[in-house]
């Protein structure tokens, strides 16, 4: 198994690449893959303190997170992400991972490695973490598309489904649609559309609608929304989450001795809590839909992050979650 | 001015309606109110201790939180949320409060006490807690319609800027769109056509796109979206605040004596952060686009949620906001 990784993207670049790859080489897993790092030579050798089964390919240039994204991908030619990313067309590499540019991450997926012949819409796909359990759920599309129709967001639930099963080991996974309301009849005629396509997919565990109060409850494995609700629905997570911490940090900051010694003592919930709600040991973000998988992890992504982006990585290849979807839609024609 | 108030509305119903009511009375601003509160008598008056400026409208149904919201409205004709509305409606109040089932305020809000003529859909809007101030933003439409059109986004963000301008007193508030990114030309086809009425309405201090990640830092005063995004976003506020706050506790709970003292110690910092991120002094949600103020609170609301609603929906009859909406509009055309 062959993973080709944008060795340049992320804030941490190429430092927390290198050193969340040379982790992965420690493990037993990783016996069978050789990772091939794409970026600048002179700035990653010096850091490969083993580089056995690790391969580098010097490249040029680097597409910078504040690059218009199509048009950088269109350009930058020799830039680590695309030629990462063109690795994985040319059948030299099985996945493609990449910490950098979002929307550049989305093109390389779409228009480099390439959508499968029936899906038409791509969809990202991070997973979140559930309070009760550590089991987490997914939801997409997070934002790869602005618009989307019915048969997308089928499309969203199946691809969802299989990789809950082949990656998170989860058992018929519970697939819900996220709507304004848990009533069948709820929602514009987009979600009307799509609860009707996914209550006849017997194929599906379809749990039926569910509403954004409760996703981080793990009402569903599997939660299917179009990407524009979806991308609000991750922003709003991200955006509330790092808002309730820092509203508690500042009052026990801002507050008397007692107060402070208490959140001295209490350390230890907060770590746990903050632990909770990183979601780097999930990996990153999939784009399901492309021919090979297609992984993007958070800008700010440390070597432990890239650590388990890659286990997932080798997870979706080992298990041949993107022939399963092929075959699948191939067959449902 | 009246204060048409459905008694009978909410989990805490009628206590609460009545005590924050009581609570209100006791007010100087209230001195020129009458509270009408619709409900059954035998349960209301007892909790009366004090009549003055208070008068009881007797009513013998009551919908219930799980009743279809449009069909109770039809057929509950003596309901003490439709008399309440009706009232308005015939002009025998200025505005209309419940606490009751959300869809079946709205239906009374728009079928009942109706439109502004040139508002074809009215939206819901919350007030919600901002980081580094006390102001709040406000969100619309927070989930009245399942489809809007631009032209109906560019009326909630005139009658958005109206409300903050009025109710809390922000001067020239900041009007943001919500989208999948601040680029002028991100989202959909409707979000992109939304940015050039907001851009080119002179009368409005637009100032962009926003993300969902940022809104609770307070990038906006009145944040714009469509019913469908905007329900999701604030579902999922709601969702993640209480997942992080539980996180939080059951860390303290079932950890050592050491963070269990911690937990006690830090416990302001708790009530401070669960202050802030509890929205009833902003008063309830305002269904902006009747002919009235329709107000609704949660339906777990107390008394002193109960007050601040009086309070708002005072500073909307005083200011005259409605009355300011429709000449606009009525002008603009």
């Amino acid at each position: 198994m062959k993973i080709a990784i944008d060795a340049m993207g992320g804030d941490n670049a190429p430092e927390a690449i290198v050193n969340g790859v040379l982790k992965a080489k420690q493990a037993h897993t990783f016996a069978d893959t050789t990772f091939v790092l794409y970026g600048d030579e002179a700035q990653i050798k010096p850091l490969l303190t083993d580089s056995t089964g690790i391969e580098v390919e010097h490249t040029t240039e680097v597409i910078a997170g504040d690059d218009e994204p199509v048009r950088a991908v269109r350009r930058k030619k020799n830039a680590s992400m695309v030629l990462a990313a063109q690795s994985v067309k040319d059948g030299e590499a099985d996945a493609f991972f990449s910490c950098g540019n979002t929307g550049a991450v989305l093109a390389c997926g779409i228009f480099v490695v390439g959508r499968i012949k029936d899906i038409e819409r791509p969809g990202l796909m991070p997973t979140l973490p559930t309070l009760e359990s550590d089991q987490g759920f997914n939801l997409l599309d997070a934002g790869a598309n602005a618009t989307n129709k019915a048969v997308h967001l089928h499309q969203f639930a199946k691809m969802g489904a299989y990789y809950a099963q082949d990656v998170r080991g989860i058992q018929n996974p519970r697939v819900g649609l996220l709507n304004n309301g848990t009533e069948y009849d709820k929602g514009d005629e987009l979600h009307k559309a799509t609860y009707t396509l996914l209550k006849d997919d017997a194929t599906l565990n379809f749990v039926g609608n569910v509403e954004a109060t409760t996703i981080l409850n793990g009402t569903a494995d599997v939660v299917v929304t179009d990407g524009f609700t979806g991308n609000a629905v991750l922003k709003t997570i991200e955006g509330t989450a790092g808002a309730v911490m820092s509203v508690l940090k500042q009052g026990m900051l801002h507050s008397g001795l007692k107060t402070k010694l208490g959140a001295v003592l209490a350390k230890d919930a907060f770590v746990a809590a903050k632990s909770k709600f990183d979601t780097s040991s999930y990996g990153g973000a999939v784009l399901l839909g492309c021919k090979a998988p297609v992984v993007k992890s958070h800008g700010a992504s440390d070597d432990r992050a890239v650590y388990y982006a890659m286990k997932q990585i080798h997870e979706m290849v080992q298990k041949q979650t993107v022939q399963k979807v092929t075959d699948y839609f191939s067959n449902a024609k």
